[in-house]
């Protein structure tokens, strides 16, 4: 057999997997913007029942997989895999999600990376050869995130202009080996790039060279220009990192023109006090499972090109001075093999 | 293509991918431990010449990776993919590992399972046709961890009876699509496992029936006899935990005779003070990355199968009540394919 990668970060599927279901499920503000009409679940209670924000996010992961898996016509006990991954320490999000699934599982962490580094491990899954089904997931919950990284929500601490807004959200992904689309036919694995930014509160300025470079990456290696995609979309950047991606790709001489971001999609940024957009792994993965592939779906878009956006620093690392690590994966989709 | 899995949970490699280098590096304990003649380095200073222990540990982890590296003869950039993870927050340990390493990274969260874990998806890939070679690496730092999940060392808590000591090491291993072995010839993914223990001082304990089930799974999906390997090593269930594993196998009628744990091998029991044994990732990392591939090398065992068992708990799931999913996932490695 031989190697199916393109240049050094890209592979190109054989048979390409295909998405056989999908779910998003959002709290409250996520349900009052603008992709309200494209969630499968919209909760009014960000406790999701639970008596902790950390359960209630789980609890939100297991409502995703749980609707995916319909949506697919599949039980979890039909799964060969599931990815999952969160923000939280430790991961409990996922952990404590896939608990009870009785399903082979690797848990990852990729920061808001992991709907898409979820994704093209999954993929590679089954067009390796290794099986027929596999889950990819992830979330994240405003109150858990905030608490964790920044302050208790009791604070009532402010927001820097820059700083973004945690999505509560989670997002579910189930693959087959063989379907009818839409398919999985590319993922380009992102290398780590830190351009020495310190501040915890730009996260989208410090994650937009890596979301520049894997998309640049995955150009060279598919030999493909943007415009072959309707849509190019990264996870979040929000608006301040999504415009330092438009300046990196005018510098090169190409214009962007069919490139969005999940943090900016999924709210109001006039209305809705979010500052700079949308954050956290839920961002891109309920935008993806909800408006995006629903618009695959119904024919809106015939390629896309989603680019999860993770910032690996932790609240110690900030503390003691480190500038933030970011990655960026890619995953081509395409209504089409 | 047909699948490659063997029953639920059991993928059996068509080109099983070989084992071109692999690298240890731990503190000073380990080095005071029966396996120091095992390890490519011992540091008598914890601190790695660094400032925090966090950074000690990412300096571990590329140590490991780089006389990993040169013992494979291969330079980072041959690299497709880096498969890293760790237990602090956030996984720092490796996302500074690999920072400035411009190798294509997916980020993993499988407690201590992680070296299994790494070397499962690793191996995955280079079967699956997406790359020529790949390294899998995790490390854990005593100091880093005490302070993370118990308390700051300087309170200088008492640890109960069945407490383990997180071992301060890293192990890395290089995988080839070619090569000479030792070969990695089947992956046994675990599926989470929670019995309800809710001891966080108790970890072996609450991982021994994940460890079971994986084994259990393993011999059933290959249809071989535990006799079939010369060794077969669990993660860190230390004294207690590993005493549960023979003890299920015992009621299955089955005498694990050639048995044996990471966490009892790294420390001497009666005179370095371990309670039940070592820990963390970095333990089955370093025995795996030194005395077991070592001795595979060497012709002391031909067939090796590395169980790693991982906690996925947090400090705020055990303040919630809640009880300690766990997983094992296991890695069929041979001299000969």
């Amino acid at each position: 057999m031989t190697t199916k990668k393109l240049g050094r970060q890209t592979v190109a599927f054989a048979s390409p997997p295909s998405i056989a279901g999908f779910a998003s499920v959002v709290g409250k503000k996520e349900g009052d913007g603008p992709l309200a009409a494209s969630f499968d679940h919209v909760e009014q209670d960000d406790s999701f029942g639970e008596k902790t924000w950390e359960k209630a996010e789980s609890a939100m992961q297991r409502l995703a997989l749980s609707a995916a898996l319909d949506k697919a016509k599949q039980s979890a006990s039909a799964m060969d895999y599931i990815f999952a991954g969160d923000l939280l320490n430790q991961c409990i999000g996922s952990g404590f999600a896939v608990r009870g699934q009785d399903v082979p599982f690797y848990g990852l962490y990729g920061a808001c990376s992991t709907m898409a580094e979820s994704l093209s491990l999954a993929a590679m899954m089954l067009d390796g050869g290794f099986g027929e089904w596999a889950a990819a997931m992830t979330s994240s919950h405003f109150c858990s995130a905030e608490r964790q990284y920044r302050t208790p929500l009791e604070y009532g601490g402010q927001r820097t202009p820059t700083a973004q807004w945690t999505v509560t959200g989670a997002g579910a992904v189930i693959l087959a080996r063989a379907g009818d689309g839409p398919y999985v036919t590319h993922a380009t694995t992102g290398k780590i790039v830190d351009k020495g930014i310190k501040d915890a509160n730009n996260m989208g300025g410090a994650m937009a060279p890596a979301a520049y470079a894997t998309i640049k990456a995955h150009l060279e290696d598919t030999r493909r220009k943007p415009s072959f995609y309707d849509l190019i979309v990264t996870g979040d950047l929000g608006k301040l990192g999504s415009e330092i991606v438009r300046d990196f790709f005018h510098r090169d001489g190409m214009d962007l023109k069919n490139y969005g971001d999940c943090g900016l999609l999924i709210y109001d940024l006039e209305g809705q006090d979010v500052h700079c957009g949308g954050s956290g792994c839920g961002c891109s993965a309920a935008v993806l499972a909800g408006y995006l592939l629903n618009g695959l779906r119904a024919g809106r878009w015939k390629n896309l090109l989603f680019c999860g956006t993770g910032a690996l620093l932790s609240p110690t690392s900030v503390q003691q001075g480190e500038s933030i690590p970011c990655i960026c994966h890619a995953v081509a989709i395409s209504a089409q093999k």
